[in-house]
């Protein structure tokens, strides 16, 4: 779709959270991720902010510079058709200010969704106030409105991630925060964590909006959540994770065995990467 | 060797050209798979000029800016303490000037060697006249010594590659290029294409110089290479590729299946992941 305005490609994004389908949304770290998630079909594609960060040598957490996410986030928008999406962790900032300043740049960046989490710090069991959050979204979705493009902010809560009060509470606990960001504007409602049909169909009850899972080894299918009325799922950054896996493994058999042959098992062609890329 | 000047591991660098073992170089696209390939125990990394344009989103061939070429290799070289050299194409320019401006900022951005190849543009048959790129690796040289650098300039003829001659015709000229290139000052003589061990023994014979050749499929080991005589074997743009297979197949599974397990299958963990560049 290369004729959409990015108000349009955010429009369409947003009515993805609301289709008859559930919107499974691959998580990309570079430019050539982007663009195999795109070929493949996906109607929309995310970044990974771990798998962004590790990819420039940074440990996941907010250790990348908000420029060095965006100058990333911005190839990927670039080089694709769909509409794209950034996770911007906790917002790079603490104040309503900083959210507006991100929500921006995010716009600049050629993206029209982001996510934003409500950890304080990472392993820190404390998360933002409630209002506080709210005020932040409000900031982001007021710049939206102010640059004409409708920002879908993805509103992540991180109670089951940090396992924030006892385990029964935090269906209770995970809905309250999602509620207060839904009122807030958020347009989705992030939960990762849950990976249980029972949990998850409890979610789906207590939260008043589009509800996104994470997809968890074990957890249920895409069309599984589909199903129990999941309107969003997030892959993260287990691609990555997968291609650093097999780097790895690569670069022992070098060392260990010296021959060449598994890396030209199930690669792609150089002719077939060139023309990937020709086209984007 | 966190201790090592940037000339100092440039000596070290060219050393391993010289030892009793092949030098076994894997060719790195992001600073993630740089920090695999020193955590799995290479004594140097090297960048893919395929790899690194590839993630970004360009088709190989110098479709990449110069710019964009070195803050990689910027990042890479800052992040490992293992010497690194840079995959510079045909040098971005055409003159000696700008061979030796090359030079220079990939000695800024922490390289201590570089690949430079004659093919004049892509896909053409047409190789750069010797004289000019005796000239133009002459230049890079001075350049390295103004600086204090001593740049291990890996000078790469495309004979085989581009096909060039009769192929009967192909050792001589290869190695007419190859000797004028270690004349002009190249410390590694980089012959990529042939993979028969008859046509490799020819060439150790008939080139003056460590000898580079490139991994292929089905080609003779690194320690078949080591026993021929090869110096330095490198292995491209291969694990790049991979991984791009890898994804690829992940999102036609994720596409068409919906179950999220194959990409938990062999990846590093999100613990490992973040060790990895906490150490880095």
């Amino acid at each position: 779709m290369p004729s959409l305005t990015q108000a349009e490609k955010a429009q369409r994004f947003l009515s993805l959270h609301h289709g008859p389908k559930i919107l499974l949304l691959p998580n990309a770290w570079d430019v050539a991720s982007a663009c195999i998630f795109e070929d493949a079909g996906f109607p929309a594609v995310a970044t990974s902010s771990a798998g962004v960060a590790n990819s420039l040598g940074y440990p996941d957490g907010q250790k990348i510079s908000r420029g060095e996410m965006l100058e990333v986030v911005s190839r990927i928008a670039r080089a694709l058709s769909v509409p794209v999406t950034a996770d911007m962790e906790a917002g790079y900032g603490t104040t309503p200010d900083e959210m507006a300043e991100t929500a921006r740049l995010v716009i600049e960046a050629g993206a029209v969704g982001l996510n934003l989490e409500d950890s304080v710090s990472e392993g820190s069991d404390k998360l933002c106030d409630i209002p506080l959050q709210q005020e932040k979204i409000r900031a982001m979705v007021e710049m939206g409105k102010k640059l004409g493009v409708p920002l879908v902010i993805n509103a992540r809560t991180d109670i089951y991630l940090e396992e924030i009060g006892e385990p029964a509470s935090r269906v209770e606990a995970t809905a309250k925060r999602l509620n207060a960001y839904r009122e807030a504007g958020a347009s989705s409602l992030f939960a990762p964590g849950p990976k249980d049909a029972p949990t998850i169909e409890k979610l789906i009850r207590a939260v008043h909006g589009p509800l996104n899972i994470l997809a968890l080894k074990g957890g249920p299918s895409a069309r599984e959540l589909e199903k129990l009325g999941v309107a969003r799922v997030s892959i993260g950054s287990g691609p990555m994770r997968a291609s650093m896996g097999l780097t790895s493994r690569l670069a022992k058999h070098l060392r260990d065995v010296g021959t060449f042959d598994p890396m030209f098992e199930g690669q792609m062609t150089y002719i077939d990467a060139n023309r990937l890329f020709e086209r984007h």
